[in-house]
């Protein structure tokens, strides 16, 4: 298995607190050390590092952890591999342009027959389940939209249908995102904060590590990190249900299943 | 204009001496301070950084030009905006997965009227010429060939005809990718120098840097580096011809129009 890490902000913020606590289980207080990846939004451009050195050795990690990129959406994995060689091209998160917007995924389980179903107009350069999900995944989305819908809602609905069909395929926790908005879809195991005025500390469960949000936001700055385990231990952390499907914007849900 | 710099080698080789000779026209010894990109292949993962600020002050390319990632395949680019805003998304070299492999896209030069030019199935995320010349020369191969062709021959005659379709649309030097060959195009500007047996010194024209070729390579190795503009003082370089187009695989050509 794998974990996830997501943020959705409606103020460019940096990731470096969370990450700091991602990548310890990538090696050191986790089993997670078969690569980790990361895709920051500046817009609608995209940074993304890939590395398949375990999150706690890897010299790219130890600098981008450091990195301030301020973004509004982050969407970070550390991988656990059980579906394709420890290899760059099977290191998550995927990307993919579609409708002229650079998407990104990133996925936690794994699947029974999912390279049985036929493919659409995006294939897969590595050899992992997840990316093959995806691939699936915009395929059905391109071919029912040939632009991008409106009103959103329409994208939202088809995108919740898309991931409850793949949750009924295995495991399926997902963080995907368009530029525009980060979707996420639980089956097995996610959770969620959002940080907002007053701000507080917050300590990391993984690394010795503090800090006060007073002293690094404004008082309008609304953050939400989503992860597949809490990462802190004074702060009160939502579980999603099997099931959830939650689409955040600027920090907020713009659109909820339950 | 922008400066390209581009790597074909037999062996997995790092590019750090060239880079660190290109990055010094990025804002230092030239004027192409509107960002920096550069992919390496691994096999048929890729490693992608882009940055919008100029290359000499860049905290992401004086981390990778000393970061030893060895790659048969590279391709980088400095930028100096004509049209298009400093921005990400607009950061050279742009990447579509194609036939199920990463294509990479870096170019020099300008046209006139590339964005009249009908779009097939890859759309630009940025506003640059470049980009939409990429996805206009994908869309063009994707209506012709389902599949990736064969043999090799046909690819390489169709990219002949598309690319010298775009250098009578403007200047157009060009370095692509698809993880098995780099393509190389001349419009205006272009030279290589392929190192091989018996290896010699080299000093770098941008920087007070010199290394023996000697001391970090073995006897069967053959890298070969492409560049607008050569890199070193005490080497030969050879200039491409206006309208020369070049596959180069292991650091040898394989197909040419001369």
């Amino acid at each position: 298995m794998c974990e996830l890490l997501g943020m959705s902000a409606n103020v460019p913020t940096d990731i470096c607190f969370s990450l700091t606590g991602l990548v310890q289980r990538g090696g050191k207080t986790g089993p997670h050390k078969d690569g980790w990846g990361i895709g920051f939004y500046e817009g609608k451009g995209l940074r993304i590092f890939h590395d398949p050195e375990p999150g706690i050795e890897s010299k790219i990690a130890a600098f981008v952890r450091k990195l301030p990129i301020k973004s509004e959406i982050v969407i970070s994995h550390i991988r656990k591999a059980n579906r394709g060689k420890v290899e760059l091209k099977n290191t998550h998160p995927f990307v993919r342009e579609f409708w002229g917007s650079y998407w990104t995924f990133a996925h936690n389980g794994q699947f029974k027959k999912i390279k049985t179903e036929p493919l659409g107009d995006f294939r897969p350069v590595g050899t992992t389940d997840s990316e093959y999900a995806f691939c699936w995944l915009l395929g059905k989305l391109k071919k029912k939209f040939k632009e991008s819908p409106q009103p959103e809602s329409k994208l939202f609905e088809t995108l919740e249908i898309l991931m409850t069909e793949l949750h009924q395929k295995g495991v399926s926790n997902i963080l995907l995102s368009d530029s525009k908005h980060l979707y996420t879809f639980c089956s097995t195991k996610l959770s969620w904060i959002t940080r907002k005025s007053p701000f507080g500390k917050a300590t990391l469960l993984d690394a010795d590590l503090s800090i006060d949000f007073r002293k690094v936001t404004t008082p309008g700055d609304r953050v939400t990190v989503i992860a597949t385990n809490p990462l802190t231990s004074n702060e009160e952390w939502n579980l999603y249900k099997p099931g959830q499907f939650q689409v955040w914007k600027k920090g907020q849900i713009v659109f909820s299943n339950e």
